[in-house]
């Protein structure tokens, strides 16, 4: 991180309602309480942290209005409303530095068809590629290595890491924001078997990634069969995620990493599906639901369901199976003793 | 999509046996029998829809010769053989339309060492990178943003989608299909401990791709430590899969998505992985056998064997088992209630 | 593999104790004793191919000292102390020859800004893309199409391969090893749930990757979400792994293939995690810990401990309980006949 801030700078941007103390230290870090450092800046964002603001070395820290402990010396508290938002604006701020508006117009060295229509506020970095009938929309950013395929269209304010790849014809609504490697709009797994081989079924369908989505890196979204695969709005997916052809994964949904989605699985609106949970294809998974790490999941799930296993069940009938699995032992052996007492009857 | 059919284009691609209606409205689309609208195309698949035809808003209905029912106004029925073989002619078309076929040609900003010979039919798109030695065959196509290294073989009708990475020394054989991120020729993992470190082994092999594979989007296939990593003819591989070195997965397999194979895994024609399944390294996975989703393998597996689970055993037993495992609390009952009786007694 | 050695050579490399017979095949491959033919070299590495000596084809053979058989006609056999490090001398030299040290340089295409700084002894391979302030050590390789962010540095002796990307404010020590496709910096998942959405926490830390760590194809290490996320020295980490932010893994330390650790996870030094292994957040796993493939543990774990299962448990335990798992069909029995007995009398 390549940022300094002075005490009066983070009063700037946090606007305390009070502040205890004062240092002379240029704050040029961030770290947590027990292990911030003179020159670094923390916060009490967890009541359960609270014995450790005595004793913290950092310059300067965000505080609850219910701290009412006083600095040491050459050090500054803030006193503010909630120090995680504060704390969160200091950070957006170091966004800005770190990654600085890129200024808008098309890199030298990228390579972008004539037939492709480019926003005069967006940015296309170097070595990308825009192919024909491409659209990209207002303020949008394509860093670098990006590919952008045929008719593919991105909306405003979305922003493309190095090395991510929009298919032909696929669709980003706007502030979508894709890590690097993600790939959309790679074919569905289809195939015929015909004739001892499979056949390969053309995917010509597309992928639409709605309002607000981001994407983890490396992460796959395969293109429809025909019609289309839908991301909705507000969705958000980590890494190395996959989603199967035709999958329409709805609003607001939570994909930890390494979740794979079948094809043709619909998933609702707020689901939480946990890191490396598989589910099996033409399912739904309801509204509100709640999939448990490593869970493998092949049937319907209710709205607000909460699952875990494979096969996955109720939570709470998982834990207790887990008890009574570990008990297997114990209950062999009193099998064995209700069977040598009546033997001996 | 971006594409558009007349009636009479329809019916010239599909050939029907027999025509019923008729329709002014030009197909840009396609869609399921009940979410179709004006404009779009369907068909009648799989005879569990069958009543869904008299109702559907499709412009234009791909249908078996044993459906006599008459189309509703402005609408088009095509009488076919078999609906999703015409319906993939469509998409056929389609794809066509979508993946022009490319001119042959070098783009400027791609980077091709003298030594390179590149087909004259063949394709190598732009800001390609074509090392020393590589060979691309006949009407080969680099899409874009490839990766070649140097001696790499492609033989002929194969397509690198963008951002595929190709290893030194690696073989595709002919009409391979790589989906956008695939790297084939990482180095295996393979490292000896050596006085508290782990040393890495050289990993010198290569990876040799037989005819008509497809690899998915972002997956990764090691060079072998020496002699090959072998995928076999016809074998499809989904998005995020593993190979590790010196595996030799045969003949017209199929890897679904995420699934890991460990090194010098052996995997016979015809198996099917289901997703996000790990098998351990120094296996054989017999000629069409099948391993269900997230299952663990960690031992060598017969011909036809259908196994499930971690650790993996047959399928009806996994089955059976998890019935018994779910009916534990009633097993730990049925035995308080053994031990109170004797203990009354 | 385009390379091929004289026994002469191979004599100069391996430096044997004693040599028997003599061969006029050049050497052009390495294979398995019991595969290997004319012009290929082998070598007895485990003791139990012992009886496979007798029998190869393989022009020139590595053995040890106490291996007291004799060559076949046109047969070469070196006795060497230990014939796996004799092997992986030749490797190294195949290795050298695969993969010739780049001449250093920047690459013509190379997007190199002006405020970046390159050691003059560096490669920058083709179409690569150094951002402004970044650093690039002595002797290391960009290979191509690689992407390096705003102030990230790199040490000596580094090697990124194609489409490899290291995020802004980034730091690679020495003798970094990337395999293809590896993202270094990607944003950690972390989002606040506010007015019913996910509102992205600002990811402005980085990650630091120390001295002679490898990481395989496609893998991806997520920046923190302020400080670092850490890899430690020696650690060598496969294709398709997921670090996510904050998380600090240890020295020497092993993650398979498909190895996701969770958020502020840490890792002991020489721990080992088994393919397709999931973590909880938050957990330390201690030094020397050995999880197996596909478990998940989301708890705490003692240094030494061999866990597997998900949910993790002792190893002993997992394989008991497995054992016990498989005997209910007949515990169901055994109970169903000791209710007979107890109701019969």
């Amino acid at each position: 991180m390549q940022v300094s801030f002075t005490a009066a700078e983070l009063q700037a941007i946090t606007k305390p309602k009070q502040v205890r103390g004062a240092t002379s230290e240029t704050v040029h870090g961030l770290a947590a309480l027990a292990s911030a450092g003179p020159g670094e800046l923390s916060f009490l964002g967890n009541a359960k942290y609270r014995s450790e603001v005595a004793t913290t070395r950092a310059s300067v820290v965000l505080l609850p209005s219910d701290y009412d402990g006083q600095p040491a010396a050459n050090q500054l508290f803030l006193i503010v409303d909630n120090p995680s938002v504060a704390l969160a604006q200091v950070c957006s701020r170091i966004e800005q530095l770190l990654w600085p508006k890129p200024a808008p117009g098309i890199h030298a060295s990228a390579q972008v068809a004539k037939g492709a229509k480019v926003a005069a506020s967006a940015s296309v970095g170097p070595l990308c590629v825009v192919e024909e009938g491409a659209v990209v929309g207002e303020r949008s950013h394509l860093q670098a290595q990006v590919f952008v395929g045929r008719d593919a269209r991105i909306g405003d304010d979305c922003w493309l890491m190095p090395g991510v790849v929009l298919g032909a014809d696929c669709v980003l609504q706007n502030r979508v924001r894709l890590q690097p490697g993600v790939i959309i709009g790679s074919d569905g797994f289809g195939y015929e078997f015909v004739a001892g081989r499979h056949t390969k079924v053309p995917q010509v369908g597309n992928v639409v990634i709605e309002d607000d989505v981001e994407v983890g890196a490396n992460s796959t979204i395969d293109r429809a069969r025909f019609s289309r695969t839908v991301v909705g709005e507000g969705t958000k997916i980590d890494n190395l995620v996959q989603i199967a052809h035709n999958c329409v994964i709805g609003k607001h949904v939570i994909l930890c990493a390494q979740v794979g989605i079948s094809g043709s699985t619909t998933v609702g609106d707020y689901a939480v599906l946990g890191g490396q949970v598989g589910t099996g294809g033409h399912i739904h998974i309801g509204a509100k639901a709640k999939i448990g790490g490593q869970s493998g999941v092949n049937f319907d799930v209710k709205p607000g369901e909460y699952l875990f296993g494979t096969p996955a069940m109720p939570y709470m009938l998982s834990q207790r199976l887990e008890v009574l699995h570990r008990k297997l032992p114990e209950l062999f052996k009193r099998v064995d003793e209700l069977e040598k007492l009546l033997a001996a009857r």
